[in-house]
């Protein structure tokens, strides 16, 4: 986690003393469960939300955590000296750490989740917002890096929007999946404590009981929650690469938002860089980086091993703080994208007229041309434009085989943009749903 | 791929034979909806049909290719030999390449997902049998490889078949990802071809038409689908690992079944190597390997390049066919998994006893002995039989600091292995709810 | 592997026939060496050598294995066919398959890496006679894609010649740490098998013994190996990048070779697309997503387990052979690729002059105007040519305040772009050491 | 990067000062050189050396950062602040941020490497003294889990300290790769400073002038650096599992170090877990996931795109620093392991001589027995030992078919242990040359 790229809100999902108070509320509530099915006394129960209001000590908890050498141990032996060690007693009856651990990760595994979900939705709505404003603005779709042929801006937003969209629906699946909670003890028999437990604090915490565990939740939970995390990453990476590409001197069809004080680069002042969505390059590739091993964390041995805790202490946090500024980062990107229309069209006409060759090859075809021939035609007048620069139609109108089999009108028709952007609401429609 | 570790089923997704026939159907089924719209001639595309029990001749069509360099344009026109070049000139138009060559992709993704789902339920319906059968099979769990508490065989089945319930549920997800077609020309746009006939298609295929695309399908479909198979392949190892830890020498809880012919070792003739979870954990690398390209092909430049191609025709087939046969294999080995229970209570009582030291401690706190002092009372009786070989009840019963908090028979009782079990049929009715 | 993306001589380094005659001469030169020992008698280990010629029976050897399910003992079953049963009743013994596996897996290694060695030369030659053919041809270097200062093509090629060359050195090391052998036994002891037949196969298969094995080569070497496989990927995909964009239709500074029978697109006749360099993309990630697996595959349970051998059936092959196509299809493509040095001054231009704002900022200084003010006087002429459409030199020759620095004169010479050539000699020396 | 697997040593080499420090040097050699080349006044380079014991503010500087945007132009302003404003306006001179990035970022992955390479040769110092003290020490060998032949901890020992001997070699290789430094401005072109202040300042800083080098250092060096640890890191997991399957309680052949205040689990006090060892295979992972986007850092655009920035700030620190906690760790691991001879012994005795059926099976060769009886004469009594409890030894004995072809001496003599152990001492030479 590099705090360049992060942001405070899930900053401090990841902080001690959250930490800290989850575990106390699942310690708290398992004490409730527990006075509820009469196993230990009620005011023991009661005696622990003393601490209610507390802000634990970390520096303390640390000290002990050097002597015990054992973090849940430590954090109980805090909370009694907050609660009192006779009332405090019965915490934890019945437990083993992971019930705590486990319980608390997926906790700020979910509240992660819903703030990434809540980058997502503000993400969307930019997309749209730009996809709307720039539905009919027309540039050349590039295939291979070449110009195909005409398409819009807003179709470029939509499918960043559908793509996002879909992300969106993989995170809210990511953090149903991930929404369980355990207390199951030792090696997941329930053997020292009562299923009931489980269930009232999984409720009190806004989580599912895990249906079976052992002495841990299950892993590949968390190996599809941090898989979607690529995803979007992935997806993240997708949008930075068009922007990039767009910005770049010789295209120049978009820039990110240059403010006023920044410099570019402290020897060419003239330079505006993409350098937000270069990072966000980077960062997707920080992201992306946590996949293999969130997926080697699947297989603990037995009931368990440790090796995945030390691997979640790094990617728990970093994965969902980074993805966070990375959304967020191309939120603001995308809101204040300056798209530069007329480039584009100067693009599109770079070789003039080019890019309707496919129209012309389509409609000598319907014109009884075979298609060998109809290829054969296309391909000498565009070689034409090519190598000697010529425009494209002046062409074809002085090509008496293509005049053989189209009118003047039919051939001046082929370069109407409308023919282009015709079916734009349809697939606004398919997208947007309105 | 890998010959020995594949299945003809899955293999024929992914021949040449399969695809050349779902090109075929595309672009026949195209031709219908271009006639109904009126663009083509109804015989036309009632000529493509001609050619519907055709086996396309595969080293004819690479024999184009070697010329053409272009693999649709080479079967188009081997496809005109079949159907004749004047009646097949409507085939394909105002199509792309990649409108056959993606969609394509998508059914056989799908397809190949309809066998693994098939997989899934045939390895679920082993390992619930298994289950059932040692439900009350007591072993010892364990946690960092050491013995914790008592648990069941039947458990240890029943979390490798929830854990798969939720892959199968993941995989249905991944099929309904990548279950989409497009037909929507050079860059999306559908300029050249009406959106029907890519609703026309994708219904005959048993897909859902792309909402929008670009030459391509979006790729971020294919990252979440291989994450998928990437999951459920750490899920694989999982269980592999358990059994190879089952079956080591010193532990010899379980073992694979050895067919009589069978020969472990040229050298060592006794030896029952657990050869077939070995290969499955490296068919999980093989399988996971394939995220983190499918992953960094989302990000494709514009409307496409072609980057990602040469990435999925090895890891389509590769991926698919290596889970396919790892599944099969697994379903194999949980089937015929030969369970010792003897050796699981030998091994359980290993260190007499001592396995039992949480209810103790944990009857010692109930009794009013301080959390600190019962640790110490337990810690010094379990360091006896750890240190000494002494049989842990008998030096409890011994331990008059112990038996002032608790009675002989409260202590005899904390050794009842029904203790750990009397949960069993909560944790298998949340499992498999019945 | 994939047909499409091998060339036959790596195909044949990992052909059955090819790994059959390995095993073949690892015993036989084993039985010599234990021969020489009087470890078993003379004329049985001159019988192995009747087999010298035979080309081994791949179909039968597989059908042994079926019944054996084991792929040695087939294969020395199928020797005594030939040697005769009492002959070769010496054969293999005291070793262990892996001693067979392991120094036959190293030998292939070992050829693949010499073929990929010489594919890195014949790369290196073909980037060091471009790089001196456009030694002098000037083009606009960028940074964030955006144009920076003048460069030339040279050194271009020049860099890229050095970077393959940095990995030619690798590979050496890589094909050293590899091309060791091992005949040590069923855990490495050498309890069967005297240290001197190892040193003796070893010697004639062109491999050093490996200090210390255990049934197995340690996989810290192959992880090694493939990490720099992965490393030289990379460096291709670089390459590929930057040829990808030179191609792209608004920069078009250099292209592909565009043989004449080759068709650009089934829609577009006109395009010209860089496939080739986006198939190395693709590749690049193929190769290198066999290095986590091959990582995975170091830790390895005690004294072996075969989990790494189902990876390596697979990366072995597939990474080599795909490699050595990359470097082929590079070579290919950096031979032949056209190059356009009028669009290159023509994109340089495309500022008018703004490409040259550093020496100009320098110059102000230097002439004792502070940094900051040298900034902001650079910075606002600069801002009239991006938005304004001037020219750079014109405005700074009308800016009083830079005038006041500067001389028209010195204005002028900032603009010569020999200044920013000038050093290419010295760099070439630098990387051809010529 | 995460403080509880830090130390303070590695983290220093990526604290902001010490970055400041080196920016400060770079850019004080530089204006030295400058100065020797009379392209700047002697005095002003003088002059910056006025801050040569200042320890540079960093609050100051992410103060002046925040509002240029830029974290060279402000260290340089900061700079400026010390030494003067007029004194220090040709710091920089000819010179782009990447130069003092760059180099700066090579000095601190060269500082890195020297302390992980002297903690490759403290672990090695500890791998040996416990190689020479556990020389004889025979425990069984095991191939996939299963007991196979005798063999020495100090054979595995020894060879842990072959493979991270072979890791020292590499990281020396890994530090030689990444000591370049590059001053050669915006592109590469020298053309704003002399290629000899690259040299003055490499020298001064002990690296190596980058022979060609765009705006940045190539990244294959960095892919090659990282590839390096995530190597090393593999080999230190392979010493982990081989240490957490000793300590496993079935096998028990060794134990972590267990300090007496220390607590295993809070449930089970009698517990010793082999934490440590689990820790460093997480460790092992996080290392690992820093591979492939150090390879995805290679391929940059044209002259440099800032993409592998956020990536190389992330893992640059956190790849170095958890391999050197988990270096020093293992080295802790090794040095005060617990080994239980006692307990190989008995393990391996537990299967009643069926260790040495390979020898006996040899012997039967040797004898004349066909190699096909050979194996069925050992495999059935194999069986009887395995299924039935029986002794291998006596079982021999009273076979009569084996007793044709064996006497009583040589059938004892198969059971010797120094059979096994006889070839150790030349092992020893050839790890330790000694």
């Amino acid at each position: 986690m590099i705090p360049r790229y992060s942001r405070p809100e899930m900053v401090a999902v990841w902080s001690p003393e959250t930490k800290f108070r989850i575990w106390y509320e699942i310690e708290a509530h398992a004490c409730d469960a527990m006075a509820d099915l009469g196993v230990i006394p009620r005011e023991n129960a009661e005696a622990v939300w003393k601490a209610k209001d507390v802000e634990f000590d970390v520096a303390r908890i640390d000290e002990i955590e050097a002597v015990t050498k054992h973090d849940v141990i430590a954090f109980l032996t805090h909370l009694a000296e907050h609660v009192g060690s006779d009332e405090a007693r019965f915490v934890h009856q019945g437990m083993t750490s992971s019930d705590v651990l486990d319980t608390c990760f997926n906790v700020q595994l979910t509240r992660a989740a819903d703030i990434l979900i809540s980058d997502l939705e503000g993400l969307l709505a930019a997309l749209k917002r730009r996809a709307y404003e720039h539905k009919d603005t027309v540039r050349i779709g590039r295939s291979h890096g070449i110009h195909a042929e005409p398409t819009t801006m807003g179709l470029t937003f939509a499918r960043f929007y559908a793509e996002m969209d879909r992300n969106l629906s993989r995170m809210r699946d990511a953090r149903a999946e991930i929404a369980t909670g355990a207390i199951s003890g030792a090696v997941g028999t329930f053997a020292n404590i009562d299923p009931r437990v489980e269930e009232h604090v999984c409720e009190k915490l806004g989580l599912v009981p895990e249906p079976i565990s052992t002495q841990v939740i299950p892993r590949d939970r968390h190996a599809a929650f941090f898989a979607t995390l690529g995803v979007i990453a992935s997806s993240i990476e997708n949008i930075a690469i068009e922007i990039r590409h767009m910005q770049r001197t010789e295209v120049l069809e978009a820039e990110e938002f240059f403010s006023k004080g920044q410099k570019g680069s402290s020897a060419m002042p003239h330079k505006r860089n993409p350098v937000l969505t270069e990072n966000l390059t980077g960062l997707a590739r920080l992201v992306r980086m946590t996949v293999i091993p969130a997926m080697e964390n699947v297989a603990l041995w037995h009931e368990r091993d440790i090796s995945h805790s030390s691997v979640e202490r790094n990617i728990g946090p970093d994965a969902t703080v980074t993805l966070d500024f990375a959304l967020s980062r191309l939120t603001g990107v995308i809101d204040k994208l300056v798209v530069y229309p007329d480039n584009m069209l100067a693009n599109m006409n770079k070789f003039r007229g080019l890019v309707m060759s496919q129209r012309v090859l389509l409609a000598l075809t319907q014109a009884g041309v075979s298609r060998e021939n109809a290829y054969r035609l296309v391909q000498r007048n565009a070689m034409k434009v090519w190598e000697e620069g010529k425009d494209f139609k002046t062409e074809l109108l002085a090509d008496s085989d293509v005049t053989a089999a189209l009118s003047k009108e039919e051939i001046e028709e082929k370069f109407d943009l409308g023919y282009h952007t015709k079916h734009v609401d349809t697939i606004f429609e398919r997208v947007f749903g309105e």
